[in-house]
């Protein structure tokens, strides 16, 4: 099937598109960006038990090759890279090698950083099949792995040969995933688009049904969103830092938690209702739109208080070995109102606590 | 000291410069290039021990960590890699600190793939020490480190802030290791530039003689070379190919040798050799072309017979998992008279055989 919708991704020299349908498991849909003769196919295991069949069918006319990589945060290392580069010399996969990355945000991050440093960089596609990929991690060309003291600290920047968001996988993935992809839905909204989060308000209930017309535009819409931001600042030197809205507190939970334990989407819910609170006490957002915006992520059964015994000095201690501190300085993503968001270095240090300490376990109801 | 000779490279929306000179370990050729406060050093125990205490002293206004990796191809590997990232983050270098490479090929490899890849990118200095290092490696930007299955399989393009050329730290190069730059040097000439073929067989003695003036020239020619190649492309999509005169076949002794006993530019001035007779017998070359490049390079004492017990087939294997490998076929540089290298797909087996087989260690005389 052709895609429903298409966004054109230009970055540099390099444009791409992100194909968004059903059932776009189809050599016509692949062909078009793959040069060589080669594939290698990166996955899960559940992934390959759904549809490693079907998608090698539509494969049928190269030297298609795979690897199944253990599902999960915690095995975003280094040591699975390894066994990528291992798997791609030993079946001597030359320079024009395409990679296939089908799965959630960890095997395209994964896939990605590989194609990226195999042999200086090789082409490759992102197949995301969970709801936080589609919206985010597939697209803008952000690549690579945690490391023990630090998440997403390895990695590089390399732009995929296109995006296919087979709407159909949507259909078996588990509730708890398609929630903790909606958090980075609900992010898109705040941060761009006024109109979208109000639209995410009127519409929750049939999202929740997943409705197949209205997924495919709340995804087309977000990827939007994504792909505008990205097109303007690919290597985030300046407005691309707005999508890691909610994310210097949810990384921060995220490695307290040794990325076990929560899913990367509730640890950025609660990221940004942290971010919000934050937001409310500089008064730059309304106690309305705070509500909200806490009301909205709850809808989707998505935590906003932090994870039971984690502190505040837990937080400023490992906030500061995030990305985004800028010559010392932590700096923070911040709402002006719902739609509007922006980048804050100057804040009384009592105000970041206290929004810390406003979402903590024993403040849950 | 100010540079001597100035080269500029402009890469796609990057400029910068290659300096060249004596005494240029001083503040003023160090601070234009680092943006942010903090500064990793990565370097070797033998560097360390000539030049560390100078470097820091010119870098007295940072906060400047250093790192000190074992010597040698041998361990141009992720391992060590891994120590660079852990040192960077136990030491809680931000995305704005930079990186300095002070050594030969090695050093700048890794130290460039870690600033690759370290939080999607950071800046670096190459500060090359060999005349290897100076004339070829720390100039395009090409990183990477080395995988038991294949030399530089792992890598990534990422252009430096700057690389500095420091002329005295040839004065306490080892004779072999100056030889085995010479190799590079020689390529340049042999693939780009007949004079500069014909005045360096000329100044060899001066040259042997480390005569600095000669040694200024020579080095800014060869670098001149390999800037005007990359600038044209630095991805290595056409042109910058024809830079791997003699590494195909180098880098297949290098890996039968397990990157041990022989220098880099050792192999590369037999790949060299071996090109060159490749090049007579498909009639490109004269045989008195080929014999002055036999003479050159055995002038600076480098080999031009394969390593013993290393056979045709061997080669043969271990050059299916070159990167040059172009859809399963194999690809050489060879020359069509000196100072004009081609691309080579097309070619009767027994010919590359016969090449091999004439630069075979049982016809080293």
């Amino acid at each position: 099937m052709t895609a429903e919708k298409v966004i054109q991704l230009r970055i540099q020299q390099h444009t791409y598109p992100v194909l968004i349908g059903h059932g776009l498991f189809c050599r016509e849909n692949f062909s078009p960006y793959i040069a060589g003769r080669q594939v290698l196919l990166v996955t899960n295991a559940t992934l390959a038990g759904l549809y490693l069949e079907e998608i090698k069918e539509s494969l049928a006319d190269y030297r298609c090759d795979q690897i199944i990589l253990p599902d999960g945060e915690s095995h975003k290392n280094l040591a699975n890279i390894e066994q990528i580069y291992h798997q791609l010399l030993r079946q001597q996969h030359g320079r024009d090698t395409t990679m296939i990355a089908l799965g959630g945000g960890v095997v395209g991050d994964m896939a990605g950083f590989a194609a990226a440093t195999y042999q200086r960089g090789v082409a490759f596609l992102q197949v995301p099949t969970t709801l936080l990929a589609q919206v985010d991690a597939a697209i803008g060309g952000k690549t690579g792995v945690n490391h023990p003291l630090g998440k997403n600290m390895i990695g590089a920047f390399h732009q995929p040969e296109a995006v296919l968001i087979n709407l159909d996988s949507l259909v078996s993935l588990p509730e708890r995933e398609f929630n903790a992809g909606m958090a980075e839905v609900i992010k898109a909204a705040l941060l761009a688009d006024q109109d979208f989060f109000a639209w995410l308000i009127a519409q929750q209930q049939r999202i929740k049904a997943r409705d197949p017309q209205i997924l495919r535009d709340m995804i087309a819409k977000a990827c939007q969103i994504k792909a505008e931001i990205v097109m303007q600042d690919e290597k985030e030197k300046g407005v691309r830092a707005l999508l890691n809205l909610g994310h210097t507190f949810g990384h921060a939970i995220e490695t307290w938690l040794n990325y076990q334990t929560w899913l990367h989407g509730e640890a950025v819910a609660t990221g940004i209702a942290i971010a919000a609170c934050f937001s409310l006490q500089m008064q730059w957002l309304q106690a309305k739109e705070y509500q909200s915006i806490l009301q909205l992520l709850q809808a989707f059964d998505l935590p906003v208080h932090v994870p039971d015994k984690m502190q505040v000095h837990d937080f400023l201690r490992l906030m500061q070995h995030d990305k985004k501190v800028h010559q010392g300085k932590l700096r923070f993503i911040l709402l002006k109102g719902v739609g509007n968001a922006v980048i804050c270095q100057q804040f009384p240090q009592g105000v970041l606590q206290q929004a810390i300490e406003q979402h903590s376990a024993k403040n849950a109801s």
